[in-house]
């Protein structure tokens, strides 16, 4: 074998990271002139950080756990420039887990609260509102969140629900050796936070406060899954689904119309993957019903739960090919590190003509998946923060997104359930996946492409996409221009 | 949008699962009925480790660090039945870091060793063969080892040894916080042991033991590359690098006399990629005279040391291609977290026509240089637990080798640095590729095609190839025949 002369060599090398660079997420995107200096400002911060990280690996921060560099992202300038940048829209995150955990705490203050339980027990304390003292369980009495509060303290007994209601832990691998353990506190959680934000005066109260803090975030968007628990009040009413998801409805119009520059909310119907049949057709009832009664709100049908203790989609797919053709799937699949058992539920989704994937972690040992993602469109639902603290992946560079990001995989970048890890609702993310999950090359055009994306692959309808990229376009120029401004 | 009907949906899916089973590695190897039966069997314990993974995630070893389940692995059955598997090359591995360091550790008790230095400083001490006492380094003496060892016992001296000459740690992850500390202890290891090793007695007993142990673990054939440290006699003698490979190639023509079914050795010439370019003239001239005396036993050239810290490919490339053409690549490349840096070593040993890349844990990120890979037929070395225990991945599910099994990308799985991790040769590797890196639906297959890939992808002539598989099939055959017996 003859070798090339070096002129050649260079020559074919220049060529063939051209050719790389060119099929990376977000080349097909021209910046203007001005999205161009504010291009450099970017790489200037992201190549600070790469820089220190080639030289002290141990202090980049997307190889690192979440709760051990918090602080650490908060105060880093590429952080505070991701957190201007309108990032388009979320579409994918849950219910009671985007908005800050302290609108909960702050409920928590609210009369007629009460409390079964203390919290040095190795199951959280059940809460409940109601008029009256709530029928005693094994003997115990539930007691007036106010009393137990007097004794603790405000900060004492804030301290205690924060510890309860959020995954945080300083020593996170200790606190949680496998999987498994994680997704059990996750699941009290939800069991213990639920009376509190079910609670029709809190239930609206934290969704509000979820959209303004999404508006803060520069997140004009947003697409999510809710299992619609009860909602109650102190008369003792009971919420239905159809209630509920007006209350959603309600609350959007409104914050769309105190904020005119954002563009929406839409809902994806998505109860527990871990049931019997029977409960099973009573979710697909409702969601017929949520779809008649709200045709373009209600997105359509997903199922919820860790993959691999849940039933696969296969036991569900003969009754979700019954279900009206018009509503559609955005199933969570191949969100598990196991191959050949729960990601195959990956094969299911698409078969069933999913129109987006939650996470989609394990179809890289999949290569038809990866082919008919490309070839249908699908879009995989990123969370890589989700994905870690959630102990999928450690070191963020090994995420399944870099793979998507090098050869332009219809991605968006979203955040799960950020409330439970301290993060904020888009950015945390948005700043993992720019420094951690994407190339050294990659600059701007992957950050506008993500945010584009978000659009593309939402459930809005053409006309709603062309209202919602003029919003989002008048946004973008005005960060680019106050960017340009401060430099 | 129409649904199918469930047994449309059925067919479709039986059809798509099908597909995906036909592309994975090993998929186009037809096993005979006596293989289905050991077959069934290997399933099975592949199975039973599977399930106690699904129900307790913690337990499953290819999601640990090895340090935390190396009594685990050795007492497995299916370890047990890998370790009886001819499982054909080692084509990834280095010199001094194969063969078990107990025969370093035995070395020590030979006569006229001395040591520099105590067990206790933050550098370990150094060691020297020598006649006489070897002058003063800073004020202090060396003294002899015999002395020492007397002080501290044999059992205190030996533990010392062993906590200095391997990485083991039972907490690697607070004793190795970053990739550079790994390294960097990496580098001690080799400085101390090397006087040790490279004293000519040593270095000859050592390489015959590499040898015995390969054999015992059911590996015929080596492919391993060396740096070729100058190794010295008590006379003061200093062999050149000639020599030294004489006496490599002495020592394996003398074991495949006394070993007849074992295949036998080729030698890969790689020096550190850390040094200026006059040093690397050197390097390339020793290349060169290696490549005329021994031009089958020598197979060619690369660099070692870590990717990330030293000089980049591109910086040789200019020299690098003016060496004599029949010399071989066989590049390290892409064994980093790193994405638009780094990594890039993957472009430059592709153009420069590498013969295999040793690694390539960051090609993922490289849809050309996945292509490239494919159609040139370049074979990857992958070493699941080196990546893990220098930091590269955590958990061995998230290790890329399980995309280039989905897809049948031409690799090999070999082990790097295994006594240093105190690793077998060869079967630790195997057995977390195996359980870890394929698919719950990979089988017996699998193990086949990696070993005949590991005769395919070597440096061997096309005759030697034809034997070599003879004796391969041989004791695979062998082996069927035993395992069946033992059902």
């Amino acid at each position: 074998m003859l070798r090339p002369s070096f002129e050649e060599f260079q020559a074919q090398r220049a060529d063939f990271v051209s050719q790389e660079e060119k099929r990376a997420l977000g080349a097909d995107i021209v910046l203007t002139e001005d999205e161009l200096k504010v291009n450099e400002f970017l790489m200037k911060l992201k190549n600070a950080e790469l820089e220190v990280g080639l030289k002290t690996p141990f202090e980049f921060v997307p190889a690192r756990h979440l709760f051990h560099v918090l602080d650490k992202i908060k105060n880093c300038p590429l952080f505070k420039l991701l957190q201007k940048m309108p990032k388009g829209a979320i579409l994918h995150a849950h219910d009671t887990a985007i908005g800050s955990m302290e609108t909960i705490i702050k409920a928590t203050y609210q009369d007629f609260l009460w409390q079964h339980g203390d919290f040095d027990r190795a199951s959280p304390p059940l809460y409940k509102f109601s008029k009256t003292q709530p029928a005693s369980i094994d003997d115990t009495e539930w007691r007036p969140v106010a009393d137990i509060r007097k004794e603790l303290g405000d900060e004492g007994y804030d301290h205690n629900l924060r510890t309860i209601f959020t995954l945080f832990n300083k020593d996170p691998v200790a606190a949680y050796p496998s999987i498994n353990t994680i997704w059990s506190k996750f699941a009290d959680m939800f069991c213990s936070l639920e009376p509190i934000v079910t609670y029709k005066p809190v239930w609206e109260k934290y969704f509000l406060n979820t959209l303004e803090e999404l508006y803060w975030d520069n997140v004009s968007y947003l697409e999510f899954r809710g299992v619609l628990p009860p909602v109650y009040d102190l008369d003792g009413r009971v919420y239905t689904a159809e209630e509920i998801v007006q209350i959603y409805y309600d609350i959007s119009e409104n914050f769309k119309k105190t904020h005119p520059d954002f563009i929406g909310v839409k809902f994806i119907y998505a109860p527990h993957r871990i049931v019997n049949d029977e409960v099973f057709d009573g979710y697909l009832e409702i969601a017929e019903n949520l779809h008649k009664k709200f045709p373009t709100f209600v997105a359509g049908f997903d199922l919820v739960g860790q993959e691999d203790l849940g039933r696969p989609l296969s036991d569900y797919s003969e009754r979700l090919l019954k279900m009206t053709p018009s509503i559609q799937f955005f199933f969570h699949a191949g969100e598990t590190n196991w191959w050949g058992k729960t990601d195959e539920n990956l094969v299911d989704a698409i078969l069933l003509g999913t129109k987006r994937i939650g996470h989609g972690f394990a179809a890289i040992k999949h290569p038809r998946v990866l082919e008919e993602i490309k070839k249908r469109n699908i879009c995989i639902e990123l969370n890589p923060l989700s994905n870690q603290v959630l102990k999928l992946v450690d070191d963020c560079r090994n995420h399944v997104g870099a793979f998507y990001f090098s050869d332009s995989y219809p991605v968006v970048v979203s955040s799960d359930d950020p409330a439970f890890w301290c993060a904020s609702p888009l950015t945390h993310d948005f700043y993992i996946a720019f420094l951690g999950l994407s190339s050294a090359r990659q600059d701007l055009r992957l950050l506008k492409k993500l945010a584009l994306n978000s659009i593309e692959y939402s459930a809005m309808s053409r006309a709603e996409k062309v209202e919602a990229k003029h919003k989002w376009n008048i946004a973008w120029n005005s960060f680019i221009d106050r960017t340009m401004q401060s430099l």
